[in-house]
Parts: structure tokens; sequence; C-alpha cells
């Protein structure tokens, strides 16, 4: 089954409490950098797939997308999403990633942010982004870094006061499922290698195009209690590809 | 002043002593997989940035290269690499990559094992590679993984009865000088992020066509004491770019 931990009312609850909930895109730490890899969204229809609260599918309307399709598996991110973020060209679905059908060309660009860690196959996902996109169409996505889930509970490893030593890294190169401490809770998540993510868009046909760890914004590192320690080991990585 | 710890007896002897110094790419872990990487040598000239032993000259030779330059800043590597494996085609030079000139368009292939962690600037070589290198030319190279350098020490964190209890990653956003634990001596390494990395290639104009993280050959797994922790974190990076 798939992990639909965002319908249960509690977790939900934190993650509506995150900044990123909260304030959207400005709350998001990763943010400035991923907008650096968008394409020109001018007249182009645009897939998000895992779309959350919708603040994505709106940029991208915003930004002059016709035509924004948003999917996430959780009925409650879909309930958000129409609340907070509705626009006559943006479409939200309830439904998984791994159910939708992907038809053919139908796309001009395919965002996806901070949800393919939570997918137990990727190569899958490429096969099917590259086949919904027009020729030179892009596919931008983040998702968590591989040293932040190759050890499994994504958690700092401390001294004895408690403080935060340093990042551990085991298990590399054993990919698969993980159960991470996360808003509280066991959450299942996927953990695969760098080379995995950046071979399987090569596989399916992709160009790669940029890969880049986002770094805090400067503005947050100074207002945001904790995140000095951004900089001690990546926690995202976000790459962008062309068909 | 350039790193030159190779010209130092006992330094250099052992690294003689290593299993890729004796036994060539059969020895080096990661060559089953660099091998994977590099362009049909046929006729091509090929430029070899930090030769060593001069294995990889030999290859590309031995592959159908009419020409390759192998050029190391350590007297003594030049010193091992006309002992054993000199041939007409190739010729090695002593002097520091960083000095070398990079004359237009004269290669057709420009490799480079485990020396860039050396030198401060990668930028640089990734400008100086993409002059040097004819139109659809390769840069093949590898790199100690960002994983394994940001630290610095280059060392496992260990339990209480010595044990590798994980590996352990700080200070990853903070580029530029280490100081790591080497064959018994601290020897100076440069951290850059994967980032950095891949977007100094971009920005020089390369395409990026290869991102590989070597896993150890199953062979060498059973057979090589201590190489199952090479499972446990990537400890290089194998990148390809072209022209």
């Amino acid at each position: 089954m798939k992990e639909n931990k965002y319908d249960e009312a509690e977790f939900f609850a934190r993650y509506s409490g995150m900044d990123r909930s909260i304030r959207g895109l400005a709350g998001a730490g990763e943010w400035h950098e991923l907008k650096m890899l968008l394409p020109d969204f001018t007249g182009q229809r645009v897939l998000d797939l895992g779309c959350g609260f919708g603040w994505h599918c709106r940029y991208a309307v915003e930004h002059g997308a016709v035509a924004a399709l948003g999917i996430d598996l959780s009925q409650k991110m879909i309930g958000e999403a129409q609340k907070r973020n509705a626009l006559p060209q943006i479409e939200y679905r309830c439904m998984a990633v791994e159910d939708y059908d992907f038809p053919p060309q139908a796309f001009d660009t395919v965002i996806s942010s901070l949800v393919f860690h939570y997918l137990e196959s990727f190569g899958d996902i490429c096969e099917k982004v590259y086949r919904t996109l027009t020729p030179g169409g892009s596919f931008v996505f983040s998702v968590e870094h591989p040293v932040f889930t190759a050890y499994g509970p994504e958690k700092w490893y401390a001294g004895p006061n408690g403080e935060n030593l340093h990042w551990p890294v085991d298990c590399y190169f054993s990919e698969g499922r993980r159960v991470a401490d996360f808003l509280g809770e066991e959450v299942v998540k996927y953990h695969r290698t760098l080379t995995t993510y950046i071979n399987d868009l090569f596989r399916a046909g992709f160009a790669v195009t940029g890969v880049v760890e986002p770094q805090p914004a400067p503005e947050l590192l100074e207002s945001v209690p904790g995140m000095r320690d951004e900089l001690r080991r990546p926690m995202m990585l976000i790459v962008a590809a062309q068909k």
C-alpha cells in the first residue's frame, strides 16, 4: 500500500504547522535555489507530482502557465490546495503518483517537490515523465539528499550533552526502505544513491541540465533557530533534466 | 606551493605499496566503473592530468589512442611511469596540472584519476580542459567524493572498541582546505560540494553525461579485507562530460 501518512489527522496538523505550509514558497529554505532551475512557464502546461498545498502550481500559473495539474495521494493536501491555491487554470486530483496514467506529450514541464523519496522506484517515474513531456520539455524535482537518507533515522549523531556532533552516513549503497523520524512519527522513505537518481534519468533518455544541493537562504540562516546546522550536511538535492 | 607529498621518499614508498600501484588498473577498486565511462580511444589524442604511474595513458594507447601526454607534479611518479608504462606514443612530463598551458583543441579526451581534490580550484581546470578539447571531446575524471572529504580527517567514526560506527559528515558547505590522514601522513586536500563539481562543468560549457559513485568490484569485496566497508559510504565520484 502507498504511504499516506499525510491523511492522518495528527501528522497532518504538524505538517500544516511547518513554515513551508504556512508561508508557502517563502517559507521553504530551498525555494530560492529551486526557482532558478525552473523554465519560463509562459504558455506551458505543467504537471506537479505530489503537489501538496499547491504552491508550485500557483507559481507556475502566476508566471504564465496556461494549465497546471497537481496530483497528490493525500485528500487533506488536495483539500488545502483547493482552499489556498485555487485558480481557474489549476486542476487538483487526489491520486497516487504511481497511479497516474501520464498521457504522451501532454505537458511541457513536470515538477515535483520532496516526493520521490516516498516512492519505491524512481526509474519508473522517469520513464513515465519522459513519455508525458513534449520534446525539449523540462523535469525539475527536489528530493531528500542521499546523504540525508542513507543511514535511516535522519538525525544528527549526538554528543554526551545532546549536541549535534556530526551527521552519520552508513549503508549508502544499500538502497531501499528506511524508517525516519519526521514530525515526531515514524515515516517510511526510500533511500537511493545519487548515482541511481542521475542514471535513471539518463536511462529514460533525459539530459541532465542542473544538479544543486541547496543551502538555506542567507536571511533564514540568521532568523530561523538551528538553520546554521543546514550548512553542515546536504539535506536536499535538486535536479533539472530535459527531454 | 603546490602539494608534492609524493616526492617524499617514505610517503612514496607507501603509495608504491598500494594495490593500485603494484597491480595497476586491476588493483583499483573503481576501475571497472571508470572504464565504462571512457570513450572509444581509436585515433584519439589523450591528455592525462596527474598521470601517476601511467596506467591510464597505457590503457588509452593500447585501446587505439595515437598519442597520450601524461603530466604529474611528482618526479618520482614520472620516473615510475617511464619505467613501467613507456610506449612510443606516450610522453610523460613532470609539471603541475596548474602550470600546463592547455593548447586549444589539442586533445580529443582528457582524463584524470583522483587528482582534482589536491587542487584549490576546480573551475579553472574546467575552463582549461574545455579549451584544450576538440568539439565533442570527452572529459572523464574521478575525485574523492564530497561525502568523503567534507569532515576532513577521512576516517570512520569509531566506537568504544575501535569499530567503524559510521562515516561522519560535517562542514559540507564550507569548501576548501582539509588535512586528511592518508598513508600515515597528513595530506592537504580540498573539499568541494557535488554542486560545485557539476556546476563548474556547466559553467565551462560542458554537458554532463555520466555521474557514478563507484562500488568495489564484487571479487574485491570477498578478497580484500575491509572492502565491505566501502559499501557503507561513497568514497569516490566519477564524472563524464562532453564539450
